[in-house]
C-alpha cells in the first residue's frame, strides 16, 4: 500500500493513476533541466508551505514537524543533489518525503498547492534573486566608471555623430555618460523587481484552494513584499507579463552594454587607436602573425544578441490563449536566465577591462582638435565679441571651413584672413575676428574647458556631477542592501518558523 | 545680404555655404513625415529656448520680444501648417522667423541649440505625452474590466491550462485578472514615462554650450521633472536607451491585449461560444453567407504583431557606436508611435466591446461541470473529511476519474462506489464519502463560492478585491491628472514668460 | 627547442610568441563548447588539406603521408575525444601532430589556411549535413502525412476561417495540405543546401595564399558541389550570408509546425476534440486529479519561438562592418544547430503521434454541419437549378440563414419555405428550391463530394493528389539519396588519395 | 429589385443579409489602404475568372461578354482610382459591376471564387512581381558592383578582421565579393519566385468550388508557372508560408546592405577616409559649421531594421491556428510591400554613389602596409625559401611583430636581423631571409599580386572572375527577361481570350 513509507515512490504522475502509460521518454528527460536553476526556490517554498499548513492546523503539528525535519535532512545532503537525484521536476521535495516518510505524512505537505503556483513562485525567487544580483553588478560598474570617469576627466578626445567629427569631448565625460545610462537601466531593474516580488503562493492553478491557506503567511516567509491580488492573475497572466518585464530590462542593458562594446571596438582599431589593450583580453591568429584581436567586445555583442533572440522567443512564445502556454515559458526561461548571466558577465568584463584601457591621451587630443570638430566656438567667439547673430556665424564658419578644406588648410593652418573672406561671401563686410581669439576657439581643451554648464564635460563639472552621482549610486547601494536585507530577515524568520514547530 | 528680412529663406544647409550641392531630392523628402508627429514640441522648445536665452541675455530683450511675438503669430496661423509649408524639419521654426524677421533677429534664436537637443527634446516630449495618454487608455480600460467584473462576479466558467479544462473560474474573476495585469502596465508606463521627462535642453550635440545657458529654466518651461546630469549622455546615449524603455513598456501591453484577444477569437468560437459579438464588430463572407467573423481581436493581435517587430527594429536599428545612428532613430520612431496609436486603439475597442458581450451564463456554467474540472475538490472532501493525505487523496481521486472516463460516464453519473472502488485498487480499502459531499465537490458553482481565501474567484471575495483595486485605480487616476497638472502647469508659465518678455 | 616532437604542445597562440599573458580563462573557456558540433568537418578538412597540400608538393611526400598516418591513428582514439582534451580548439589537429610528430612534420599542416577558413569549412560541412538531414526528415513526415491522407480521405470536419466554421473539409485532404506546405520546405532546405555547399577552403583569411593551393581539389574531397569564387566574399560575407540562408529555411519550418502545433492543441480540447492523443504524450496534475494535458505540441511551439529568436540573434548579432563579427557567429551557430535539431525532434514527433490519432469521425462530421457551414452549396444549388446570378444566391442564402438563427433553427430544421421568404425579402419572388437540393446542398459529406475539382477534397481528387505528390516526394527522397551519395564519394575518394600517399 | 443595374450598391457586406448592423467604421476605414498596393492584380483575377467561366460556360457568353467590356471600360477610366472610390476592398470590381450592368449580370462573376482566393493570387501576384523587379534590381547593382570592380582591381587596401588590420586586399576585389553575395540574393530571390508564382484561384476559401472550374485556364491566364495541388494549401497554409518565403529573402539581402552600409560609414570617416562623397548625399549641422555627414548609409541601415522588425511582425503575426490570422496579414504585407520598396531604394542608392566613390588609393594602400598586415607573407617566404614549417615560420614572426612593436618599430623599419633575433629567440638558429625577400614580403602590393590563386586578389585574377561573374550575371538577366516574358505573354493571352468573347 503506498501509504506507507515508498522507497520506490516516483511521483503521482506514474502510469495506473489518471495516465495507463509511461510519459514519452524524450518528454520526460526535458525536464530536469528545466527545474535546476529554480531548485533552490521550490525548496524554499516546499518550507514556507509547510509551516503556513502547519501554522493554520492543515497539516497536524507532528507530521509539520516530521516533513520540515525531513527537508533539513534534504538541506545537509545538498538539495540540488538530492533533488536531482529524484527526477529533478518541481515535485522532487514532495518525492523525497514520500520516500523517506511514506506518503502518509509525506503526502500532506502538497495542499492547496500546484505546479502553478509552485512554477510561479519558482520563477519569481528567481527573477527577483537575478535581478537583484544584475542592480549590484550595475552598481559595481557604474562605480568603476565613475572612478574613471574622475581619472580621465581631463582627457580630450573627439566626439561623434554619424560617425563623423562632431565636438572634442573627454574620457571622462564620456564614461559618466555611461554610468548615467546605466542608472536608467538600475531604475528599470528596480521596477521590476518591485513587480515580480509579489507572491503568488496559495493561488494553486488560479483559483487557490478551498482550504483556509494563509497566504500572506506564506509571501512573508518567502520574503516577497505583497501578495496578489487575484489568483487567476497569479498563476494564468503573470508569467508572460514578469518574463516579458524582467526580460525587456535586461535586454536594454544588454543593448547598452553592446552599443559601448561597439565604441570599445572601434576605439581599439589601428586606425582609431585610443584605448590600449592588455594582452589577456586578445586572440591572435593561425596565419596573421601579426594579430592582436580584442575578443571582450564582440562577446559583450554576442551575448547582446543571443538576450535579444531570447526577448523575441519570449514574446513568440507565450502568446497564446491565456493559460494555454506551459512548455514554452521553459524556452522563455532558459533565454531569460541566459540573459541575466551574460548581462553580469559582461559588466563584470568591463569593470576588469575600463581600468587597464590606458588611454592614448595625446593622439586623442591631436584628432580632436584636427578634423574641424572646433568650429562651433569660432561661431560662438563671432557671436560673443562681435554681436553677430548665432545663424551668421554659423553660416560664416561654415563657408570658411569649406575653403579651408578646398585649399588642403589644417585648422592649425587657418586664418583669421579666411574667416573676412568668408564673411564677405556671405554678407559682404569682414568680421575682424582676433587671431587669439581663432587660436583659442579652435584648440580642443579650451573647447572643453569652456563648457561649465550643467552637465557638461569641463573638468570641474564634471568632477562635480560625478561626486552628485556617487552620491546617488551610494543611496542606490542601499536600496540593494535593503532589499537583501529584507530577503534575509524573511529566510531568517523562515528558519525559526520552523524551529519552532519543530 | 542674408542679414535682412529674407523671403527666400530655404535654410541653414542650403548649397554655398558647407556643401556645394543641393541634397539629394530622396534624401530631402523623407524628412517632413518624421518630424510632424513632434512637431507641437518642437514649437514649445523654441518658445522656451528663446525665453531663457532672453532671461539670461543672450538675446537682446527687443529681440527676444520681436522673435517670441513672431512666434506666437505662427501659432495663429497653425504650427504644423505653416511648419510643413517651410519644408518642415527640425528648423521650421528658424527658417519662419528668418523669413519674417530677417536672419539680424531671427538668427539669434539657435544659440546654444543644436539639432541634437530639439530631435531629443521632440522625442521625450512625445513620449511623455503618448505615455500620459496610455496612462489614462489603460485606466480607463481598468474601468471596464473592473465594472464588468463586479457585473459577472456569478459567471461560472471554465478555467483552462493547456487549453484543456483545468478549474471552475468566473467570468468577473477574469476579468477582475486582466484589470491586476494592466494595473503592472500602468506601473511600467509610469516608470517609462519617469525616465523620459527629463530634460536635454541646453545639452545641444553632446557638450552643451560655452555660453552660460539656463538649463534648469528651459527645463522647467517645457515640464520636464529634472535635466539630464550629463550632457553627452543626454544626446547620444539616452535615445537608444529612451526608445526602448517606452517601447518595452508599450509592446508588454500589446502583448498582454493580443493575449486576451486569443481568448476572445476562442470564446467566440462556436465550439467554446461563451460571449456574444454585435454585428458591427462583424465581417462577412463573399462566398459562405453564414459567415460572422469577429474582427476586433484580429486587429488587435495584428497591431501586437507590428509592435513587436518595431522592438525588434528600435533594438536592430540603433545597435551601432554611439552616436552613430541618425537616421536608423526615424525607422524606431515611427514604429513607436504607431505602437503607441494601436495599443490606444485596441483598449478603446476593448472597452467599448466588452460591456456588450453578453455570456452565455448557462452553457459556460454547464461546461464548467462537465470535464471533471472540479474533482481538485473531490481529493478536497477526502481530505476534509477523512482526514486522508492530500497525495493519497488526489491519487484515488485520478484513478477514479479514469474508469468513469473508461465507463463512459459523466461526472454527474459518478457515484462514491466508483470512488471507493478507486480508493481500493490504490490502498486496499474503501474511502466512504458522503454522496451528499460528492455532488457538492463535483458542483462547479460549489467550487467557486468555497474559495474565499485572498484573491480567490468566490463572489464576495472577487467583489471585495475589486473594491480595492477601484480604490487603486482612483489613486492611478488621480497620478495620471496630476502629472497633466504639471505640465499644464509648466505651459501656463512658458506663456506667462513670454507675456512678461512682451 | 619546439620543432621536436613537444608532448607538452599547447597551441600557437600560447604567451611567449605574438602576446605576453595567457588569454583570461573565462576567455578560454567558450571555445571548446562552441567548436564541438563541427569536429568532424575540421577533422575532414584536416585531412584533405593534407593530401592537397601534398599532392601539389607542398608538403615533402613523407611528411605529408606521416601527417595522415597519425590523423588516421587520431581517428582510430576519437576525433570528437581526443580533440577535445587537447582544447578543444579549432586547431586542435595540429595540435595533436605537432605533439606527436613535432612541429617539424606536424607544423607543415596549416599551410596556407587560416581560422577563417577552417571555420567557414566547418560550418558549411555542419550547415550542408543538417540541411541534408532536415531535408529526410521533411521527407518522412510527407509520407506519413501523405499515408494519413490517404487513409482519412473520407474523415469529413470542419474548416475554419477566423477560427469560425466556414465550410467542410476531410482530414485527409487537411493531412495533405500540410504535406504540400512541407513540399515548399523541402525547396527551401534544398535551395541553401546549393549555396551552403560551396567551397571556402582555400581562401584562408580572405585572400588565400600566395602558395599555389589547389581549391579545386580540396572542394572535391570535401564533398563540396564547387567553390567559392572570390576569397573575400568566402570569408567575410559568406557567413551571416550563408547562416542566414539555412535559418530562414529552418524557421520557416519552425513556424509550419508551430501552426500544426495550435491546430493539434485545439483539436484536442474538450470543446473540438477531433483527435485521440495515447497517454504516453501526456502529463497529468500534481491538483487536478482530472488532467490530461497533451505535451508534443507545446513543445513544438516552444522550439519554434526559440528558433525564431535564434534567428533574430543571427540578424542583430551579424550586423556589423564585414568581418567584425567573430566571436558573435558563435551566439548565432549555437541557435542554428538548436533550431535544427529541435525541427528534426518536432517532425519525428509529429510522425510519431499522427497514425496515433484516432480521429472522432461522428463528431466531426457532424459539427461540420451544425454551424451553418455548407451553405455556399444552397446559393450553389440556386445557380445551378434556377440560374441565379451567384451574389443575388449568396445574398438571399445570408437572409436564411440569418432568419434561421435568429429563430433558433438548426440546419437540419431549415426549410425551402424559409428560403423562399429571404428570396422574397430580397428580391420579391420566391426562387422555389426543392426540397431534396436543399437537403443535399446541406450535408457536409455531399459538400465535399462535390469538390472533384482539380486540388479539391473529394475523397477520390485527393487520393489522386496523393499519388502524384507520393511521385514527387519519391523524387525527392531520390534527390536527397543522391547527395548523400555524392558526399559518400568523396568521402571514399578522400581515403582512397589518402591510401595512395601512404 | 436589387437584381436591376443598382447605381448606390454599396457590396454584399450591406446591412439586412447575413448581418444586421454597418460594420464598425474604424474597421472599415482599415481596407482600402491594404488593398490598393494589390488592386491591379485582382482587377488581371477579374478577368481571367470570367474568360474562363465564360469558357466554360459558367457565365452565359453575352453576359460574359458584357462583363468583360465593362471592366475594360473600367480599365480606360483607372483602376486605381474607380476601385478606390467603389470603397477599394476586395470586391470593388464587382461592385462597379453591378452598378453599372446591374446584378443580374454582374452578380456573375464571384461564382466558385472567394475572398480567400481573391486575396491569396493578390499577395501571389503582387510578391511574385516585387521578387521580379528585386531580381532586376540585384542585378543593377550586380552589374555596378563588377564594373566598379574591374575599375578598382589595382586600388590596395586593408582587409579587415575584428576590425583589426588582417591583409591586405583591393578594392577591386572586396566590390566583387560583394557582387558574389547578390548572386545569392538573387539565388534566394528567384527560389522564393518560384514558390509564390504558383496559382491558388479557383480554391476559393479552402475547398475551391463544386462547379467545374477550370483552373489551369486561369493560371495561365495570370501567368502562374503552375497550380497549388491542394485547395486548402493554397489558401490556408500558404500564406503565412509565402509571406515568410518572399521575407526571408528580402530580409537577408537587407542584412547584406546593411553591412555595406555599415563599411560605407566606416571608410568615410575622418579616420579611416577611404572613399569620398559627394556633397548631395550628406547632411550639415545646424550648429556645427565642419559637418559632412554622409546619410545614404543609415538610411539604408534604418531600412534594414525596418524590414527585419516586419519579418518578426510576420512570424509572430501569424502565429496562430491554421486559417485564424486573417488581418494579422495585412500588417504583415505592409511591412513586406516596404521592405521590397526600400531594399531597392537602397540598391538604387548605392548603384549611383559607388560609382561616384572615388578612393583615396594612396592613404589606402599605405595603411594596407603600415600595420603588419603583410607578415603572413613573411612566415610564407621563410617557408618557401628556407623549408621551415608553416608554424615554425608563423610563430618566429609572430616574435618578430611583438619585439618590432614593442621597440617602436614600423614595418619598414623592420630588419631580418630582427627576425634572425625572433629565430633564435623560438628555434636557437637564425633563419638568414634575403633582406630583398623580407622587403618583397612587407609589401603589400607584392601581397595582393602574389595571390593569383582562384579567387584570389591578384587584379588579373580578379578580372579574370570578373569576366565570368558578368558572364554569369548576363545569364541571370535573361532568366529574369524570360520570366518577364512570360508575364507578357500571359498578359497577351488573357487579352486575346477577351477578344474572342467580345
Amino acid at each position: 500500500m503506498a501509504i506507507e513509507k515508498d522507497e520506490q515512490y516516483s511521483g503521482f504522475h506514474r502510469p495506473g493513476i489518471r495516465l495507463t502509460e509511461p510519459m514519452h521518454p524524450e518528454l520526460t528527460a526535458l525536464r530536469p533541466g528545466r527545474i535546476a536553476p529554480m531548485v533552490y526556490a521550490l525548496h524554499m517554498f516546499d518550507k514556507a508551505h509547510v509551516v503556513m499548513l502547519t501554522e493554520v492546523g492543515l497539516i497536524p503539528w507532528a507530521d509539520g514537524a516530521a516533513i520540515l525535519r525531513a527537508l533539513r535532512a534534504l538541506e545537509k545532503q545538498g538539495v540540488e543533489r538530492v533533488r536531482a537525484e529524484l527526477g529533478g521536476d518541481l515535485h522532487a521535495g514532495e518525492a523525497y518525503l514520500i520516500r523517506t516518510l511514506g506518503e502518509a505524512v509525506g503526502g500532506r505537505m502538497h495542499l492547496g498547492r500546484s505546479s502553478g503556483d509552485l512554477s510561479t513562485v519558482g520563477f519569481n525567487i528567481r527573477e527577483r534573486d537575478r535581478l537583484l544580483a544584475l542592480m549590484r553588478g550595475i552598481n559595481d560598474l557604474r562605480g568603476v566608471l565613475l572612478a574613471q570617469g574622475r581619472e580621465h576627466a581631463e582627457v580630450v578626445m573627439p566626439g561623434y555623430t554619424f560617425l563623423q567629427h562632431a565636438q572634442p569631448v573627454t574620457l571622462g565625460h564620456t564614461y559618466a555618460a555611461w554610468a548615467a545610462t546605466l542608472g536608467r537601466d538600475f531604475e528599470r531593474a528596480r521596477g521590476a523587481y518591485g513587480r515580480v516580488n509579489r507572491s503568488a503562493a496559495g493561488a494553486a492553478i488560479m483559483t487557490g484552494s478551498d482550504f483556509p491557506l494563509n497566504r500572506p503567511r506564506t509571501a512573508e516567509l518567502l520574503g516577497f513584499d505583497t501578495v496578489h491580488e487575484n489568483t487567476q492573475d497569479a498563476i494564468l497572466e503573470l508569467t508572460p507579463d514578469d518574463f516579458l518585464d524582467a526580460f525587456a530590462a535586461v535586454a536594454i542593458l544588454h543593448g547598452n552594454l553592446a552599443r559601448w562594446a561597439e565604441d570599445l571596438t572601434l576605439w581599439t582599431t589601428s586606425e582609431f587607436a585610443f584605448l590600449e589593450v592588455p594582452d589577456r583580453f586578445c586572440g591572435t591568429s593561425s596565419i596573421m602573425s601579426q594579430k592582436r584581436n580584442f575578443l571582450l567586445p564582440l562577446e559583450i555583442k554576442g551575448a547582446a544578441a543571443a538576450a535579444l533572440g531570447g526577448l523575441m522567443t519570449t514574446f513568440y512564445g507565450l502568446k497564446s490563449p491565456t493559460g494555454t502556454p506551459v512548455a514554452e515559458r521553459h524556452y522563455a526561461a532558459d533565454a531569460l536566465w541566459q540573459a541575466f548571466d551574460t548581462a553580469q558577465r559582461g559588466m563584470r568584463w568591463l569593470g576588469e577591462y575600463l581600468p587597464l584601457a590606458r588611454p592614448n591621451a595625446a593622439l586623442m587630443r591631436e584628432r580632436a582638435g584636427a578634423f574641424w570638430a572646433t568650429v562651433t566656438d569660432v561661431a560662438g567667439a563671432l557671436v560673443r565679441e562681435h554681436d553677430l547673430p548665432w545663424r551668421t556665424a554659423h553660416q560664416i564658419v561654415g563657408i570658411f571651413v569649406r575653403k579651408a578644406v578646398e585649399r588642403g588648410l589644417r585648422p592649425s593652418e587657418a586664418t583669421t584672413e579666411l574667416l573676412d573672406e568668408a564673411a564677405i561671401e556671405y554678407r559682404g563686410s569682414p568680421v575682424g575676428l582676433d587671431p587669439i581669439s581663432l587660436r583659442a576657439a579652435l584648440d580642443p581643451e579650451h573647447f572643453v574647458r569652456a563648457r561649465k554648464l550643467y552637465g557638461g564635460p569641463a573638468p570641474e563639472q564634471v568632477r562635480e556631477r560625478i561626486a552628485e552621482m556617487e552620491a546617488n549610486l551610494g543611496a542606490d547601494r542601499r536600496t540593494v542592501d535593503a532589499l537583501a536585507d529584507r530577503l534575509a530577515q524573511a529566510a531568517a524568520k523562515l528558519e525559526a518558523a520552523i524551529d519552532r514547530i519543530l
